[in-house]
């Protein structure tokens, strides 16, 4: 019989994913990828791949941890330190290529301009238009796919905010997509206008050597630090236990942590809206920087003047350099709206990821998320699951089971996280669907199997590599690695172990223990 | 009368505060300054001052808070950051020498060569020899003095350690000394050795455009940050209450906040030594440097190799650059030894300041000591009593009585701080001084004036304006001060002030008033 062939449009880190999702489930896939690289935005170039919609400073370190950031059966090298800089993470996806032998399933720059139903749609077939972005002015070529995954990411036209006077100012004025590195911006003063984590980024390196730097923010911002007591990773704090913690303990913990990275009272930097649904800025240099007058925190700009800003408050500065750090739009150039329109308020996905209303699911969205956590371990499920559903051993519900979720799904998000934003995903949605394709960890399987991995996978922190404990492809390593992936993230740093470890806090094993038990409890309970 | 005549050598911040101390009691200074402009340290220049032995690299920020740091009657200004760049600092003492017309004692390009006793030393004179450095081969000018302060710093000859191979090492070596900015490090491989302030600051500017940076540390290292629980300074936390806290719990109060902010064993630093007696490095970026691999940790170095170093541990590396930022050597070429040892194990000085065998005393010496704080109050506080000793005012003890006491003090910081460290002062050794010349402030003697001043005097921070509340010279200003000092902190970077503020920790209140009862009874049972 013949394979069914997939088009997969992005070598980024969700394509990656989705080739690696299609051969697993013996599918044809064929990646396009319109630069001549792997790794999507952590594809750094001088230049920075202007064309092709890359965006990454030289300096970026990825803001979530090496061991939560991996993809689920394949870990990072030993010499990779607990937060990868932009080149050792490029480099684990090129060695995840080599392990998988991914690459020549990719065509290189080849960009995909158009995507449309096959006639009549009957088996759900697809169209795809390519041209090569080699050589100029080529005829587009045309193929012909059983299904579609598309892994174009999320950073596609960068957003400006229209602010009154913009035109008349009389610096120079650019977007955080175009910003390599701080050399340019030495001795000047510069406005950094933005509350996520490139204006952070931006503000703390160019900061250094800046003569000022002012960073305006528009309801003020949370800041979250990449290490915590101990200068132990975050993120590591994601645990299953915690999922049976009352949301307002998570969500007054989360306040507490940046409270205590820096109190917002004494910086200029007042927060009326909640970290947990709005979002936050990670960012380790930030408090510093400010506590140093490098960075002087603004608020929100009323209008520009041909020298500079007027600010919320009444207060004036003159600017030589204005970066606009305020995100970008997604867009789907090569889709037509009623597939996909790029409003994400107007998309209708199931579970993030297959457009509800069409007549066959051949197509789904990958990566179109921001993960509280990293991204890779919430796209690969993506891609297994829709690999699973376009080779049928995965059902979806009917469109009306869809429909209906979807819009319970959608309510529940506006409430949480308010309209209008790139989705947030948590450890809630990865398990959600996980347990759809029979991967997702059983607790009293576990127990049963090896006690020891259940207490890692509910209460240490939920490592991508528990999605391969068990199910469909499941990695016979995975339970080893599962109870190691704490200790291996400093596995690049622990260079001189210390021969008597630190006493542990007495009260935090009591809080542990009781946290333990309760957990327990539910657990049995709900069972 | 003839006033007494006083010469200074020095124009740094101890020079200051000498000029400064000798024109309140009425003597009349000289000061002696080999460079062009006053600061000493603090006066930056891209050459580095190579010839006057001044040091400073270009992004150093004072690791002391500016409330903390400054003369206790000259606040900084508003527009003050909490912790100052060195350029915001050197201004400061710009306008302290504006304020207090101090520039007209001050004979700059005038290098002391020699100072003696003069003819017999009946009446404790002093011949002082002088060359201008602003012209080559002048004969040195003699001048007679009553007293002397020396004000000549700390950071004199650069300290290398000798290291076995050193000599067939291929790449550059340089001491901290001539570090200016990370520029040409760029791209190479750097290896930093010392675990002190210069070493860390230099590792964590260095690593952010070195190809890598290893940094050596013999003993490991403590790191405390600048900025504590919600970015608050943590000098502010020195305070006269602390003073009858056991000292075990101020030892592991120290541990906890280092390991809180950095957990040792994970990241290559293991200490053997105390943070408490043997010092610590105080930077807030190191962590992060390490959690992304920028800087990687490495134990004491055993030899040099000619493309390298080889560690205790048997790790070997390759290095394109060496910076010993193993700290200074004392010297006083001016001097004979006798009067006054470089060696610190030979010195003899009674209350860190008088020599003990002098006939007369009128030497002292001014800020030799490393301050758990500012330096500032400390050398000023000196100053003040050399003033009113020189002047007769105040006395010193006989010398069998200083003799006395410099031994069993001798032993006491030799048993708490280890031989041959410049000697380390905190507010028990300030307040022992300002004792002295009884400007230290009275507990009950606050608390029948304004018991609300009282209450900030000993269980706020111990701001140095606390030594100008009464005796002689006091400020009337110090009091109101005294208790705005806390929020003048926040004066520069509170640029958009949250109307409510955050419920204070409920347990921190009910430690704060245990804390403030234990030290109530423990005044009133003393007294």
């Amino acid at each position: 019989m013949e394979r069914k062939r997939v088009a997969i449009i992005g070598a980024g880190v969700s394509g990656l994913a989705a080739i690696k999702a299609c051969l697993e489930e013996g599918l044809e896939p064929t990646c396009f990828e319109q630069s001549e690289e792997i790794g999507g935005l952590w594809h750094y170039t001088d230049d920075g791949g202007q064309q092709h919609g890359a965006s990454m400073y030289k300096s970026l370190i990825s803001n979530v941890s090496r061991e939560m950031s991996c993809f689920s059966d394949f870990p990072f090298n030993t010499d990779t330190p607990p937060y990868p800089p932009h080149s050792q993470f490029h480099h684990y996806l090129q060695q995840y290529c080599n392990r998988f032998d991914l690459r020549k399933f990719i065509r290189f720059k080849t960009q995909v301009v158009k995507v449309q139903q096959a006639e009549g749609f009957v088996e759900g077939e697809w169209n795809v238009h390519t041209v090569d972005t080699g050589t100029d002015g080529t005829e587009p070529c045309q193929h012909v796919f059983h299904a579609i995954m598309v892994c174009s990411g999320v950073y596609h036209r960068p957003h400006m905010s229209l602010f009154a006077g913009l035109k008349t100012f009389q610096g120079t004025v650019t977007h955080s997509r175009s910003y390599r590195t701080p050399d340019r911006f030495q001795g000047k003063t510069v406005l950094v206008i933005g509350a996520g984590n490139s204006a952070g980024d931006i503000a703390a390196e160019v900061g250094l050597t800046a003569s000022k730097v002012y960073l305006s923010l528009r309801d003020g911002v949370w800041i979250l630090p990449r290490l915590t007591h101990g200068a132990r990773p975050l993120d590591l704090s994601v645990s299953r236990a915690l999922l049976h913690v009352p949301d307002f303990v998570s969500r007054n913990y989360i306040k507490m942590l940046s409270r205590t990275h820096i109190n917002q009272a004494n910086y200029g930097l007042h927060r009326t809206k909640d970290p947990y649904t709005h979002g936050f800025m990670v960012n380790d240099e930030i408090p510093y920087r400010l506590a140093s007058g490098k960075v002087v925190a603004k608020p929100d700009i009323t209008e520009f003047t041909p020298a500079g800003a007027r600010f919320a408050d009444g207060s004036c500065i003159d600017a030589d350099e204005v970066i606009f750090a305020t995100g970008y739009d997604v867009s789907f150039p090569f889709l037509d709206s009623d597939i996909l329109p790029s409003s994400l308020q107007d998309q209708e996905l199931y579970k993030l990821v297959f457009p509800v209303r069409m007549k066959k699911h051949t197509l789904a969205v990958i990566g179109q998320i921001r993960n509280r956590g990293g991204a890779s371990p919430v796209v690969e499920l993506q891609a297994r699951w829709a690999a699973q559903v376009f080779q049928g051993i995965t059902q979806l519900p009917d469109q009306d089971m869809m429909l209906g979720y979807f819009r319970r799904d959608r309510q529940y998000r506006d409430a949480r996280f308010g309209p209008n934003k790139l989705p947030v995903v948590d450890l809630r949605y990865t398990d959600d669907i996980a347990s759809d394709i029979g991967v997702k960890p059983s607790f009293w399987r576990l127990v049963l199997w090896d006690p020891s991995l259940a207490f890692h996978t509910y209460f240490g922190p939920a490592f991508p590599v528990h999605y391969r404990l068990m199910g469909r492809h499941s990695w016979s390593g995975a339970a080893a690695y599962a109870k190691t992936a704490l200790i291996k993230t400093y596995s690049a740093t622990c260079t001189n172990r210390v021969q008597t470890r630190h006493k542990v806090n007495s009260l935090m094993t009591v809080l542990l223990v009781c946290l333990m038990v309760a957990v327990l409890a539910v657990i049995v309970m709900k069972s």
